[in-house]
C-alpha cells in the first residue's frame, strides 16, 4: 500500500460554502460526522481497488486522517497518508478530488439540514422526500437538464468478457446521447459509464452524466470509479435503491452477485405494485457467456414471485446496439407517458413505495432469523422480504457492519419454505461457482456468511 | 394602471426544482405563504413604479393573482391581472421575471429550511447563520466568485442631480470592475447599478452583478429595479441590514431620507463595537448640492453620539471618480486584512453584531414611545436606539403596517432628551424640507408620521 | 491633452495570431500599413473626445507611437504618449483595448488577404465579395448566430434632447432583443448602443451586440464610443456603406449633417433599383423638436427624386416605443421575406448595388466639379450622384484629405440646376443654423467647405 | 457495404460561412475541388473501417455524391449512398458530421486564398507560413490556449497488444492534461487518443484536443477515427509532416510501417541540422513484444546515419507511466526554451527545415528510380533521400496514385549503395513479416511494391 504522506487539497465545483455551524459539526466535539467522512474519504481514494473488504481496507488505512480547514475564499482538506492510487505524479487525480468534495457535502446535508430537522419516524412520503432533497442538493435533479437516465445494475466482481460487454453496451448508449446512473464502484458499475465516455466522445457531448450513487455501508467496497461525474452519497442502502428507481428512466441488470439480486428484487416488489404498472422498464442483458446465469436467474424469480414475474423484465443476449435501440426506446415511451401525465421527467414522484422497502433493514442474526420467506405471501411482499435477505448476505460479504456480524454469532441462518430455499441455494451456488460474491477468491475460498434454514 | 389580464411564466435559472411539500406549501392551505408570495410578486411586477406607498399599490392591484402550477419539466407561474409596466409587446421582462423566481425561492427556502425548523428565540449566531445560509442559497456567496462587493444606500426619492452623480459614482466603480449592492428599489438605490453596467460593458465584464437585498415589508415602496440582477429576499428588515453590512466591502451612503438615517445608524453602532474597528469603510457621497445635507447629517452625529463618530466615515463631495478611486482602496485593503487574518472574503463572520440590532423591531407605538433617547447611553447604544427610532418612521412613512398603526393611533410619539430630540427634528425638516420623505410629496403635503415630546 | 508616457498592451479576443510575414508587414520597412494602423490606433484611444477634426487630433499626439511585438503566446502591443482617456488608473479600458486588436486585424486582414491578392479594377460581385470576407474575418457575420441588426445613422454633433431620444429607442431597441449597427462614433451613434445595453440588461441579454462599422478616413472624427463590442474598418466610405445596408435589416435614421444625408441617398439610390423593393425597411426617427428638420430633409428628397421618394421611408416623431415596435415588425417581415426566398439572414447578397455606388469617390475639386446635378437623371442615379456631392462635404468638414484640400484650393464648387442646388442649399443652411456640421461650431463660426454655383 | 441512400447535414461549429465565389467554386464547373472534397467525405465517412486501400474504398461507393447547398442561416450537405457506418440509428455521429465540414474548410480556404493567390514556385518561408496559415484558419492554433501537444507516431496495421499499450501511453498523458496530434487513422493514431480521453475524463478535462491532420492522398486508407475533435486537411504529405513538427512539443513514435518510417527519417533529417538541436524531443515506445522492432530499427538508422544519430531519440519499452512521466518533463524543457527565447509556444517558426522536406515528391518511377541513396551524403541529407524512398513505399501500398503506377509499370526500383540497400531491405522484410504493411495481409500475400535493385 503506497501512500502519499501529506497533502493539501482545494474545493473545485461541488461543494458550496459552509457556514461555520457546518464547519464545526465537521471538526468538532462530535465524532459521529467526522468518522462517517473519514470513511467515505478514504474509501473515494481507494479508487480503482482490488479490494472490495471494507474492513481490511479501513485496517490498512489505519493511520489515514483528512481534516477540513477554513479558508478566506471557501476551505480546503489536508490529508495524511491517502493511498496513492488518487495521485498522478503527486497531484491528486480531479475527478476525485471531486468526488471528495460531494461526500463532504452529502453529509454535511444530510445531516445538518435534514436528520437535524427530522422527527422520527418518517412518514413514507417524508422519505420520498428526502430522497428528492439531497439529489437536488447534489444537482443531480436539476431544473435547466432534460434527462434521460439509464441506471446500469450488476456485479463489481465479473470477468473479462462481461466487463467488455459493459462497456459496448455503454458505448451503443452514449452514441445515443444516454447519461448512465450506477452504483459507482468497477465491474459492471464502470463498464457502462467507460463506453459511453467513449460514445459521448464521438458525438462530441462534453456533458455526459455519469452518475455514481452510493452510501456510507457499501462504498469502501464498491469504491467510486474515477469516470463517474456526479458522486451523491445516500444516507443507506433503501434511500440509495429509491434514488435509482426515482430517477430511472430505464433500468439495466447485469450480471452480478447478491448485491444485484438485491436490486432486482427490490425492483420487482415495487413494479408488481398495480399502480406502478410499466413505470420503470427493465433490461437484463449481457453477452452470450452469461445465458446460463440469466436462466438460473430467471428460473428463482418464476419459483419465488410466479410466471408473471416475467411480465416486467425482457432479456437481451448479446446484441450490444440492440440493447442501446431497446433502452432509447423505452425512454422515449417514459417520457411521453410523464409528459401526458403531467409527472416530472427528472423524479418519479408517482411510484408507489411500500414502507417496507424504504425503512432501513440493520441486517442482525435476529432480523435476518426473521424474515418469512413463504410462498403464501402476495408477489411484491415477498419480493420485499427476499431483498431483506438478499440486503443481509451483502453485508455479510462486504460490509463492515455484516462482517463483523458473522465474526461473532457465525453465518446468518435464513428461515423459509424448503422449495424457496431451495432454488435460492441453487442460486447462490452458482454465483460462488462462478466467483461472483467477492472480489479474488475462487470458489474454494470463500465462505459462505449464511446458511439456509 | 394597466393590467395583463392573464400571463404564464416559465422559471429561467434561479430557481431550482421545488419538492411536492414545498409546493404544497405555496398552493395548499397554509395561507401565509401564500400571501407573502403574492405580496411579494406584487411588489416585483411594479417595476419602476412612482408610487411608495404600499397600501395603496396592493389596492390597486386587488385583482391580482398569482398561482404556482407543477410542471413535467419544472413549474411555471400563472398570473392574473398584473401591472402592465412589467411586460414588453406582452411578453415579461426577463429580468422581473427571474426576480419572481427569486422571491419565490427565498420564500420557500426561509419558510422550509429554517424558520420550519427553528427554535425560538435565536442565538446571535444562528440569527448571523441564517442570514448567511439565505444569501448561499441565493447564490449571492458563492465559492467561485471573488467578491468586490459596494453597497450603496441612499434614498428613493432624489432630485435628478443627486441621480445623475449616483449613476456617475456608479459608472467609476463599474470601470475598476466593483460590483454594486443595494437596497433594489429606485433613485440612490439605481443610479449607481445603471452606471456600473456601463462602466462594466466598456470593460467587456460581462458578468457585473448588480445584487438587490430587500424584505417584505418594504419591498413594495422600493420595487426592485430591473437592473438588477441578483435578488434576494430576507425576512425582515435587521437580516437586511445584517446581510448588507457581512456582504460589504465598503460602503457608500448617498443622501437619502429615513431610511438612509437608519442605515446610517445601524452600522455606526455596529463600527463603534471596539472588536469591529476599521471592519467595514464608509463613505459619504454627494454632488456640491449636497454639501448642506451631509453637513446638517454629521452635525447630527456627532450631537448625539459625540466628535469620535467622524472616525468611521469620509466625506467626498463631488468628485465621482474620486470616490471611485478611495473605494477601490478601501476594498483592496479590506481583502488584505481578511487574508493576513485568515477569514472569509464573501461573508464577514467575525463582525460583532449586538442583540439590540438583530432583534425585529415592532414599529408599534408602545415600542417606540419606549424608546430610550439619551445622550447618557454608550454612543453604540444610543444609536442602536436611534436606529430603531428611524426603522418607526420608515415603517411610518411607507410601510402597511406603519401606515396603519400610524393611521389608527395618530403619529408615533417619541422621547428622550430635549437636545437631543431637537437635533433630531432639525434633520427631519430639512429631510422633509428637501422632498426626501415620501416620492410626489411637496413640502406642504407631508403629514409627519411623528411627534418629537 | 493628458497622455499616457507608455504602456504595453496584450490582446484580448479579438485577434488571431499574426503569421510572421503578416507582423512584418506591419513592423518593418513598407510604412503604409505602419501609418494606417497608428492612425487608426489613435482615433480609437481618443475615445469620447470632443473633437471631430481629424487633423487636429492627430498634430495633439504627434508624439504618439505604437508598435507590434510578437510574444511567445501572441504578440503585443507598445505604447506612447497615449491619449490619458482610453485609461483608468493607468489600466487601458478593456473595450478600447479591444478595439486595438480589432483594428489591427482588419488593416493586416485586409492588406495581406484581400488587398495582395486583388486584380483591378474589382468587378462589382468583387467587391461584394471583400466587403463579405472582411466582415466574415470580423466574426460580424458568424454562422451560429440569428442576426437581428437595427442599423442606426445619424449625427455625431446633436442637441441633449436627440441624445435622449436616441438613447430611449435603444432601450426600446434592446427591450425587444435586437443589436444595434452604428458608424461607432458619439451622438446619434452611441446613444441607441447606450439605451440598447440598459434594455439588454433588463432583459437578461449578455450577448448584446453593439457593432461599429467605421473606414480609416472617418475614424478619427468619430472615435469609436467604448459601448461598442465588435468593430470592424472598412478600407474606405463606400465599403462602409456596403457593410451597413447588406447586414441590416431595418435602418433608422436620426437627424444627423451631411454624413447622414449621404448615407440616406446612398440608399434611396439602392432602393429605388427595381429589383430591390422593400429590401431594407427605413425609418425617420426623432423627438418632437426635429419635426421640422424631418419636414426640410423631406422637401428636399421630393424636389431632387420626386413626390414617389416617399415610398422608401416612413416617419415617426417622438414615441420610442412606437419605433421600437415597428422596427421589431419590419426585422420579422424581412426575416419571412429572406427565409420564403432561400437567402441568408446575415448578409443580403441578392441587393443590386451600382456600380457608382461601390467606385470609392475621392473628393477632389475636379470631382466634385464634375459631378452631373441635373433632375433630369432617373432618380437612383440622381441619388448616387448627389451622394458623392454629401460625400465631397463630409470630407471637406472633417477629414483630413477633405480639409486639406479646401485649405488649398478654397471651397468645393458644385454645378447643377438651379432649382436643385436651392434646395439644396437650403437644407444645407439649415443644418449650419442648427450646428449639425460640426461638434462645437456655432452658426457664425462655420465656415462652409462649398459654393453652390 | 451497408449504405445510407439519402441524408441531409447541417454544419456544426467548424464551418464559417462561405462566401458565394467558394460555394460556386464547389459546386460550379471546376470539378477539381469537388472530386477533391468528394473523396476527404468519403474517406471521412468510412470510419474506422477495416480497409486501408483508397482505390477499393473509392471502388465500393462509386454511386456515392455529395452536394453543397446555400441556406438562409448557413448551408448544407446533401448525401446520396454514404457508408453507413458513419451513423447511428439514421443520424450521422457528430464527430463525423464535424470532420465533413472540417474538410470543406480546409479544401476552400486552401483552394481559394492560399493556392488562388500564390506565386509558384513558393519559397521555403512561404511554405512555411502557409502551413501555419491553414492551422491558423483549422484554429488549430489558437491565440487562448496554451498548447501542450503529444504528436503520436505509428502504424495503422497493428496487433492488439500494441494497440492496448498505445491506450495505456495515452491515458498516461491525458492523466497529466497533454494533448493527443496523431495522423488521425485507427491503431497507433486512434490508442494514444481513446486513452488520452479517459485520462481527461477522470481529470475532468472537458477541452482535451485530439487533433488528426490527414492530406488527401492518404486519408482514405487512415480515415480519421471519431474521437478526432479537430481535424485538418494538409495539401500534401510534405505539409502534413512540417505541421506535426511545427506544432509538437514531444514525438512518440509507437512501432509502424513504412510511413511510420518516413515519418521518423523526416524528423531526424530536421534534427540533425544544427540549428535545430533538441528542439523537438522524441521517443521511441512500445510494449515488451516491441523490442525486436525497435532493435531492427535503430541499427537500421544507425546502419544509414551512423552512431550519432542516437543523441536524437530515446527508447523506452514498456512502463506507460514512465513513457508519460518523461514527456510531461520534456515539454516543460521546450516550453523552459520557447519562453526564454521568446519564441511561440504554439507553432516552431524557428525550426530551420530544409527545401528538399519541403518541395512534394511525386512517386513516380523516374523519381523513385533516381534517389541517391549514397551513405556518403551527409546524413541529414541522406536522411531527406531516404524520407522520399519510404514516402514512395507508403504510396506503392495505400494511395491510390501510386498503386496505380505499380499496376502499370511494376514495383518501384530503388538503386543505391548495396550495405544501405541491404540493411533497409531486412527491415522492410521484417515489416512484411510482422504484417505492418497493410491491413489485414498475411505475409504470403503481401507484393511488395518495390524492389531494391
Amino acid at each position: 500500500m503506497e501512500k502519499i504522506p501529506s497533502a493539501v487539497i482545494n474545493p473545485l465545483k461541488s461543494l458550496n460554502l459552509l457556514s461555520r455551524a457546518e464547519i464545526e459539526g465537521l471538526t468538532g466535539s462530535r465524532g459521529e460526522l467526522y468518522k462517517l467522512f473519514r470513511s467515505c474519504a478514504l474509501a473515494i481514494l481507494n479508487t480503482d481497488s482490488a479490494k472490495d473488504d471494507a474492513a481490511e481496507i479501513y485496517a490498512d488505512y489505519s493511520d489515514f486522517d483528512i481534516r477540513v480547514v477554513p479558508q478566506p475564499r471557501g476551505l480546503r482538506l489536508e490529508l495524511a497518508n491517502a493511498p496513492a492510487q488518487a495521485f498522478v505524479d503527486g497531484r491528486m487525480i480531479r475527478g476525485i478530488q471531486e468526488h471528495l468534495f460531494s461526500a463532504l457535502r452529502d453529509i454535511v446535508y444530510t445531516d445538518f439540514k435534514i436528520l437535524a430537522t427530522q422527527e422520527s419516524p418518517p412518514l413514507p412520503a417524508d422519505t420520498t422526500n428526502m430522497v428528492f432533497r439531497i439529489l437536488r442538493n447534489a444537482r443531480i435533479v436539476q431544473p435547466d437538464i432534460h434527462p434521460k437516465l439509464v441506471v446500469c445494475w450488476g456485479g463489481h466482481s465479473i470477468p473479462r468478457e462481461e466487463y467488455d460487454y459493459a462497456k459496448e453496451v455503454g458505448y451503443e448508449l452514449g452514441l445515443r446521447g444516454l447519461d448512465i446512473v450506477t452504483g459507482c464502484g468497477i465491474g459492471a458499475m464502470k463498464g457502462p459509464m467507460k463506453g459511453a465516455a467513449v460514445g459521448h466522445a464521438k458525438q462530441q457531448i462534453k456533458d455526459g452524466r455519469y452518475i455514481g450513487i452510493s452510501e456510507p455501508g457499501i462504498i469502501a467496497s464498491e469504491s467510486p470509479n474515477a469516470i463517474v461525474n456526479e458522486l451523491v452519497i445516500m444516507p443507506d442502502i433503501e434511500k440509495r435503491l429509491e434514488a435509482f428507481v426515482r430517477l430511472a428512466h430505464t433500468i439495466i441488470v447485469f450480471p452480478g452477485g447478491v448485491g444485484t439480486v438485491e436490486e432486482v428484487l427490490y425492483l420487482l416488489s415495487i413494479l408488481m405494485h398495480e399502480d406502478n404498472r410499466g413505470a420503470v422498464p427493465l433490461v437484463f442483458a449481457g453477452p452470450e457467456t452469461c445465458r446460463g446465469y440469466f436462466e438460473q436467474l430467471d428460473g428463482f424469480l418464476v419459483d419465488c414471485l410466479g410466471e408473471g414475474v416475467r411480465d416486467y423484465y425482457q432479456l437481451i443476449i448479446g446484441d450490444a446496439a440492440g440493447v442501446g435501440r431497446a433502452v432509447k426506446e423505452s425512454i422515449a415511451e417514459v417520457h411521453n407517458r410523464r409528459r401526458e401525465s403531467g409527472q416530472a421527467y427528472y423524479y418519479n414522484w408517482d411510484l408507489v413505495i411500500d414502507p417496507s422497502l424504504q425503512v432501513p433493514f440493520v441486517p442482525t442474526h435476529q432480523n435476518m432469523a426473521g424474515l418469512n420467506l413463504s410462498s403464501g405471501l402476495p408477489p411484491a411482499e415477498l419480493s420485499s422480504q427476499l431483498r431483506r435477505a438478499f440486503s443481509g448476505l451483502v453485508a455479510g460479504n462486504v460490509k463492515a457492519f455484516g462482517i463483523e456480524q458473522v465474526r461473532r454469532h457465525g453465518p446468518y441462518r435464513l428461515h423459509g419454505e424448503p422449495g424457496l430455499l431451495r432454488s435460492m441455494d441453487s442460486l447462490l451456488r452458482m454465483m460462488v461457482r462462478e466467483q461472483r460474491m467477492k472480489l479474488g477468491e475462487c470458489e474454494s475460498d470463500y465462505r459462505p456468511c449464511y446458511q439456509l434454514a
